[in-house]
């Protein structure tokens, strides 16, 4: 029997899950959060499929001693990689953010050319790709890993010629083969949002599967009769954040994803689980 | 007692220790080695004292089982962080790349203004200019992180407008203060000396740590009667590879640095030891 005033776990590599909770805390503002970033082994999209399942595997464990209610994985590689794996080890709802990353691309798309970049690991899995298809059967689905991405973002380059220029050389292919439709397959992308945007041009629709994914965990936890119902009150209990290194970044980055700011973040030993 | 015969053992985050390794294979060809580059946990630049220290300590002790008759420990934010406290766990001689580094700086200096380049974590420790004041206490030092470096030559782009223009940012403040002597504190940055050493001009010399680390390495086991007298040879067994997730980026990496080729690579878990 889970309790429904349990909080909902959301795990990432490190911050850029951040902007799914984000969305969380937006279209379901009653809901209790318990927050885990892995900023000691960050970034994991560059990282093998049996290392991240790994990770993810203890971070589980980790979320499950906090009795959460459901967990959202909110890293595309860990939701690419280890998500099938680790959602038959435990009776907890689990969703990640490729999933309805791939609907609303299957959905939105004319042309049937569909773009997706993400990290290294997100890309060579092909999960994308496979989602969309099972879908939309007629789809061209073209993926472009862009490694510089997350640490120009970190260095806080958002506007900045230099991650223009990147951004062309990752984006050049994708534009070349006419793509209507582009998915932020990584959860950092969206704070670069703008310049991808200006890159691609206006004929191209950006999705963010952030803001989907928090759609789906509504209607889960609605259908599993789990949302709730006690009154929005914000506290230090109601959201809760952990991460595996006290690195100050962890907060600085935070307080500029969301609005409630980040008073703390424990530190947490995540190999112990 | 220590068997003479026995490997050095070198680790580092990743790949850039691979540097150093090269000297060492150079300047004393003799030895055997036993490299470990913890890809699954890698960057350590931007991770606290505490779990660098952690991370560094496993190591250590994963190399001890490997019956090592010396550590080097390749990584500049470890050597900064960590050396101090772990070489006081062992007996076996230790040494890190910082204090090689900071005593060419003292020597070649003519100004007395001393640049360092490194990641977040080796400027925060200010360690550079502790060891730098202790041998030369006129001596000026200036610290600059640069976070994008590592990502930018794990991206390939040795050579290219993008790193031009992010060194250029990076060492403006270093030039306009006339700095003579500049040390690439992080084992990654070799591997684009030539950009750095465009930007930063002919009148400023370039320190590489790495060359002085074999050399003291060197002395050290001279000192201690351990300098291996085998023959040298060459085989899998001479050279032995491990790290904690299985990157192929290791070994196209390792393979573009060590001229010797890196056969194979172990994985071991790491977070075990």
């Amino acid at each position: 029997m889970i309790n429904q005033n349990a909080p909902i776990g959301v795990f990432d590599s490190g911050v850029g899950g951040l902007t799914v909770v984000k969305e969380i805390m937006h279209q379901i503002p009653n809901e209790r959060i318990v927050y885990f970033g892995d900023t000691a082994r960050v970034p994991y999209g560059s990282k093998s499929k049996e290392t991240v399942t790994k990770f993810s595997r203890q971070i589980v464990r980790f979320l499950q001693m906090q009795n959460v209610k459901a967990i959202v994985v909110a890293c595309n590689t860990a939701s690419a990689y280890a998500l099938d794996e680790i959602e038959k080890e435990t009776d907890i709802p689990m969703i990640g953010v490729v999933k309805p990353g791939a609907k609303v691309a299957s959905e939105v798309t004319g042309n049937g050319k569909i773009g997706i970049i993400g990290t290294e690991g997100t890309i060579a899995s092909g999960i994308y790709s496979k989602y969309i298809k099972e879908l939309n059967d007629k789809a061209e689905v073209i993926g472009r890993s862009c490694p510089l991405f997350v640490p120009l973002v970190e260095e806080g380059l958002l506007q900045d010629p230099v991650t223009d220029e990147i951004a062309k050389r990752y984006l050049a292919e994708l534009i070349d083969i006419d793509i209507d439709t582009l998915v932020l397959g990584c959860t950092h992308y969206p704070l670069i949002r703008e310049t991808v945007g200006r890159v691609m041009g206006d004929k191209v629709t950006l999705v963010n599967p952030a803001y989907e994914t928090a759609r789906e965990l509504k209607e889960l936890l609605e259908e599993k009769n789990l949302l709730n119902e006690e009154p929005a009150k914000l506290g230090d209990d109601k959201y809760r954040f952990f991460v595996s290194d006290a690195s100050e970044k962890f907060k600085r980055f935070a307080n500029s994803i969301i609005k409630y700011g980040i008073l703390s973040a424990k530190t947490i030993n995540i190999e112990e689980y």
